[in-house]
């Protein structure tokens, strides 16, 4: 059979890592997808770094991609949205698959890119798009594929938990401030100088948007994902999640229901045996569960040059074997609003330390119709590793019972109008996922 | 397209379970594989149950779905060997897809079938031989495939894992012994009535084999991988092992290297942090390393009726897609002995409470060529959470820096030899596995 060219937009760090294990494993991609994968073109805007590229040839001109006989399928590693757009789009109707890394694209245009490829019987792969080695698209796409996805969680961007990790420190001396941990992530290339993307849960939306869409069947709607960063999270936080038997994480979250369907991306608290809890760093994990298995996870690196890459270059065999494959994208469910969302919360309520305030607390909670679960002992807090300031307001610290999102959202603002309130209220959803059958 | 014509051989409770999900997602499945997936015909040696085949016509001649015109693919669920391997041959020459769940079967003729069906231009699959519900063959085949793995190292038999958390019992009063444990599966239907396959380390190496030619495009050589049992393993070995930092484990391991291919099955000390330590129950998990990513993790249940139907059904959809897909097993590097392997090792050794013993132990083991990486202080080990009996013996426990097995064979046999000795060594290798980059 004939060899398969391939035409790389973007020369930054996963293209060079394209290029590098493309070198490196010639032979064995070659043997596996039974033919050879050759790249025969890069093109970037911007001038040619010092990077070898094993004989492709070099072009400051997207379009030459497009325009060249011996590129059969366009690598988009640009990054960006307006450029990367036209460029597979261009691609596409020139006739050329597409595989690329971008997730805000996919997660903003991947249902427009996905009709353009079917019209034209062409591939669109996009597995190092979402938590970058672990081939979960894969997963849920082919492994479990005749089943019905009941939800899936996961960890998926690596930059948050890298910090939320660094914050936990394991409840001990080494816990870090969020500012500490976010400076820390910055130094070692983790988070960028500008981490808004990253810290307020932008990159983990466009990712679960991704992951959504394959597991339901539907359209990509990035628009309907609720979204919530790490940085409102404090290590008292974490201490107080702790001693009540919860790890924080930064999850993005999906389920599908009768009434439709909930994506959302925000902190949580999860059981401190749940699998995921035990995911650290910047690795990723996703859960996925579904009605004939139970719980399955799919850990691993979720950025990096090899990792990323390493989806690129599976996506090229999957493209050289004619055997990508595609959701159809039938099933258009109402999305579920975050304000219909019941589940479990932990209310870190700062309140002043005079007689009587647990019992005001708890009476207007229970008139809002809250229920309370479980609650750290105030002498026992401030006695317990958590110490707070001398000056800090002493926090009332309590589990929910399931209640509607929007009883919380009410009862915070009565607590708001309370003269024993004496700062926000931190509010974060429970989720009691089952990591073992 | 036309409907893909299915046939099941077997009507135990896996193939119960392909029937129930083909039935439950039948549109889900057809739209996602673009065709239809049809039960035509069921056989099974044994009188039917009480089982509805929706439709499907039941025959106790196994030769009726070879003879078929609407059986496209056989299913392979009836287990055992001869009668599977005759099954599976006949229905490749006769033009048949096969699709097993047999890892005896794979293990040990894998490399004849494949052949066979590679002549006739037919898909092989069995993704559900290994880990169940868990898509790693996938992972492995496709999502990592333009990577050389490194090793890969897996919790595969849910029965061991199951027996080792009840015994390790989070260290605590839970704790059962082997025996115990192992009743309380076979309660619990974990463990057949005849445990030797799962608890003596062969149903793994079954998989091990599967996981190792499809990892290094090797041929399946079920006889090359070492093979060692829980049986041995003791709960004050656990404790010991917790006191260093470290979980009992049993695992199947395969590493390549430039001097050939080492598969060995056996119970490992794991550091406690490593993913795959958290993996509890009868869950499995596979942790697979390769030179692009580093390692990543798959987890899930590994057996069951919906966990292995759901293998089965992913894999047929595959074949009603024309996208299976098979390795080359041209790598045929030497398989490396047991006794070639270089690791640390966990030693407890039984002595008489004597004077000076513990420095009669450690200069036989040094001269024998081991050093000591850390020891469990005997005053402590008393008075410590591994108590013995009064009337036991009291062992001295250390980890040896890394040295070939050999060696510690040898020293073991000079031990044995030692007057201060009073009972068997037990030794368990320790691996120290990265679990994230």
């Amino acid at each position: 059979m004939t060899a398969l060219g391939i035409g790389i937009a973007g020369l930054g760090t996963v293209a060079q890592g394209v290029l590098e294990i493309m070198q490196r494993n010639d032979n064995l991609i070659g043997s596996r997808a039974g033919r050879s994968l050759v790249v025969n073109a890069v093109a970037s805007r911007r001038a040619k770094p010092e990077v070898n590229l094993h004989g492709a040839r070099f072009s400051t001109d997207l379009a030459s991609l497009i325009d060249a006989d011996d590129v059969d399928v366009v690598v988009e590693l640009m990054g960006g949205e307006d450029a990367a757009l036209s460029l597979c789009r261009d691609a596409l109707r020139a006739g050329k698959h597409v595989v690329t890394a971008n997730k805000a694209l996919i997660a903003k245009h991947g249902t427009e890119l996905h009709e353009l490829a079917a019209q034209q019987n062409l591939s669109l792969a996009y597995e190092a798009a979402v938590a970058g080695a672990i081939p979960v698209l894969g997963a849920i796409n082919r492994g479990l594929a005749g089943n019905q996805v009941q939800w899936l969680a996961g960890i998926i961007n690596g930059t948050s938990n890298y910090i939320l990790t660094a914050m936990d420190g394991g409840g001990g001396a080494g816990s870090q401030s969020f500012t500490e941990a976010l400076a820390d992530a910055q130094r070692l290339g983790y988070a960028e100088a500008d981490p808004t993307f990253d810290v307020e849960g932008i990159d983990a939306a466009h990712k679960l948007t991704i992951l959504t869409a394959l597991a339901f069947d539907a359209p990509l709607r990035f628009d309907s994902v609720y979204t919530e960063g790490i940085s409102q999270i404090t290590s008292a936080d974490m201490e107080y999640a702790a001693q009540l038997g919860y790890v924080i994480k930064h999850l993005g979250l999906a389920r599908q229901s009768a009434s439709g369907i909930e994506a959302r991306v925000h902190p949580v608290l999860l059981p401190k045996d749940n699998l995921l809890a035990k995911v650290d760093g910047v690795m990723n994990a996703v859960m996925v569960c579904t009605d004939a298995t139970g719980p399955t996870l799919y850990y691993g690196p979720g950025a990096g040059m090899g990792p990323t890459a390493s989806a690129v270059v599976a996506d090229l065999m999957d493209v050289a074997l004619g055997q990508c494959r595609s959701r159809p994208m039938h099933v258009d469910l109402p999305s579920i609003s975050i304000d219909a969302i019941t589940c479990s919360f932990y209310l870190r309520i700062p309140v002043q330390d005079q007689a009587g305030v647990f019992g005001r607390v708890a009476t207007l909670l229970s008139e809002a119709g809250i229920s309370i679960e479980a609650a750290i002992q105030r002498e026992h807090t401030n006695s317990g590793t958590a110490t707070p300031a001398p000056t800090d307001p002493v926090p009332i610290v309590l589990l929910t019972q399931p209640v509607a999102e929007q009883t919380v959202r009410r009862a915070i603002e009565s607590l708001a109008q309370s003269a024993d309130l004496v700062g926000e209220v931190a509010c974060i959803r429970v989720e009691p996922l089952a990591s073992s059958a």
